[in-house]
């Protein structure tokens, strides 16, 4: 099977290493100019130019990154299957969408707001009660395209720094921790669901990601599996699915966004898991039945940003295991990610923490659990 | 790091896959003219005329197949490093060389003759006891170029089908089961033991593998420990060596042949140890610290020769994890291995079972612990 890739960066190279064993080939299309897979078959394409080429190439399609017009994932549909649709992409790429789709199937979000000017996005802040979070509707991640107020007084400003026509205007939601689901869906509606991370944000950029979580509430699972289910079904989804939550101190969880492919916090999967999500991902797409996505140990994901540790140093670490994207150093860059795996939660975060001090500006590991979990 | 690998096969393959998440990058020498890697800068070179193109790209070189000219990577050694070493090789790819180094090292193999003519197998057949099986000393493998004489009159027509000038002969072994042990051993020689693999062959060519044994006694484990740390430390060897070896009922081990590199034995180590062999090689070669090694579950490889299995078929086996080779259909060619992992033996052979009745001309897997492990 040749699998194209819409995107040619980090997550397409793992996509493409847990494809080979598939017997799969790879062919990316990278429409940036800069692409990083550093495998398979990549093709430049910044000017539309290529395209016929790269579908003479390819049975399938999916892709690494949702932010891509969609008339040109639409004209790709014509021609072969893609998935996910260009429908998840258009809802995924647009935050109003993505919210109307959550209200519509009764998932929980943080009270929010659409505003079109300084003025409007002042008046929302007072009426949702500050601080609030404001974010462009379309072309933001990773921190990127956000601002808070403090105070009803500082919307004239964000507007500004934002920069963008339409935004959304959030609550802010009193959570015990961040928290995502990860689920897959094949061709035939099957869906697997994957053990909920505790991730840690920094500024916007995930740094960890920790699964499964020792103190989480069966029920809590069940009401994430419930949620997603209902965006896979409702989408007609076939591929890996991501939905990151807020986790309330009652156990009820707020969406906040969701991904239609690999997501970062689903990487502890390539070595905590029966199945990586970058597998059970392939194996949806080409109709293969879905794997194991039960965890096989307490596993945590540090991510490596910007600059890089010592491979060695890292490796000393009993059951760590390092997944570098073999590019080059650059402030705020996603360079490798570490996963470690330990036989209890306890050894895990000792774990963790001598990680964390390997890696150049890791925050603090600090998780929800600690000093409540005990032994695990 | 630039890691130069000479040949081009699925060894080669499975080691680019396994070095890509530590940022390696790989260039294949295949002096076969039919590579198969289906992965890295491929360079075909059956004149050594790509011979210093391929330097220019690496900055050290290891290998997936021993049988390669001994003049030529002494050649290779002066410009880069070679681990494992030009030495490995030519005493691996000489039956008799071997044999005269586990003698040295005490490391008892099953009596044996050098024949240099047909009369000399005679003499050698009526001194040992048929039966005896008589080997080319050098170029074969998985079978090839061997001859069983069940009669010493039986000497001159296996002469002739074997058609080599120097023959080992070796007495039959009454042995309970085959084995093999893989170690890897740092640049500062940090060694590391695998769990003993059983291995089951059919017309020599291995079917079956799995570790850990049931029941195996952690004396015999620590006996094949030591003989391969001495021939580890002997060689000053750097890099995965495998070591296959006969077990007789009393515990005793004699050791058969040894392959200077990852091996098909210890493929069960991708989905059943915390680090595969694959990756611990790289580690050793590169001098970074090597992996832990020990086993995360029983694990079965089920190796696919001549023919496919459906894909479909096998990746439903719960916890099957299937590696093809992208190859093409060849009677006798090894173009997949499934591993199986369970939580136990009994649950680890029902899966066994269900896989070999998918994969075309499967051998029955009856393993030598079967009926005698109970839970496990």
């Amino acid at each position: 099977m040749k699998i194209g890739v819409l995107g040619a960066g980090q997550l397409g190279r793992m996509l493409a290493l847990a494809g080979y064993p598939l017997a799969n080939r790879f062919t990316f299309l990278d429409t940036t100019g800069h692409p990083s897979a550093g495998i398979g078959n990549v093709m430049i394409d910044t000017d539309q130019r290529h395209l016929e080429s790269f579908l003479a190439n390819v049975d399938l399609v999916t892709y690494e990154f949702e932010h891509l017009p969609v008339p040109l994932v639409q004209a790709i549909e014509a021609e072969r299957p893609v998935y996910p649709s260009s429908e998840a992409i258009r809802i995924c790429q647009n935050r109003a969408e993505e919210k109307a789709l959550f209200d519509r199937l009764a998932i929980p979000t943080p009270a929010y707001r659409l505003v079109d000017s300084a003025e409007g996005l002042e008046a929302a802040a007072r009426e949702l009660g500050t601080p609030v979070v404001a974010k462009s509707v379309t072309e933001g991640y990773d921190g990127k395209g956000q601002a808070v107020l403090r105070d009803p007084a500082d919307a004239a400003d964000a507007w500004r720094s934002i920069n963008h026509p339409r935004l959304i205007v959030e609550s802010f939601v009193d959570f015990v921790r961040e928290v995502s689901i990860i689920a897959v869906r094949g061709r035939e509606g099957d869906v697997a669901f994957y053990p909920m991370a505790e991730n840690i944000h920094v500024d916007g950029i995930l740094r960890y990601s920790l699964a499964p979580m020792p103190d989480l509430d069966e029920a809590v699972q069940q009401r994430a599996d419930g949620y997603i289910r209902a965006l896979l079904d409702e989408l007609d989804y076939v591929g890996v699915l991501t939905l990151e939550l807020f986790q309330c101190a009652d156990g009820s969880l707020l969406a906040n966004e969701m991904a239609p492919r690999v997501h970062n916090s689903g990487h502890w999967t390539m070595d905590g898991a029966v199945t990586s999500q970058f597998e059970n991902h392939l194996r949806a797409i080409q109709g293969l039945p879905l794997g194991e996505t039960r965890a096989r140990a307490p596993t945590c994901m540090v991510n490596v940003i910007g600059r890089e540790p010592d491979p060695a140093a890292v490796l000393a670490i009993a059951n760590a295991h390092l997944h570098r994207y073999d590019k080059s150093e650059r402030a705020g860059r996603k360079l490798a990610h570490i996963n470690l795996v330990a036989d209890s939660h306890a050894e895990l975060l000792d774990k963790v923490r001598a990680c964390a001090a390997l890696v150049p500006d890791a925050p603090a590991p600090e998780f929800s659990f600690e000093g409540t979990s005990g032994e695990s």
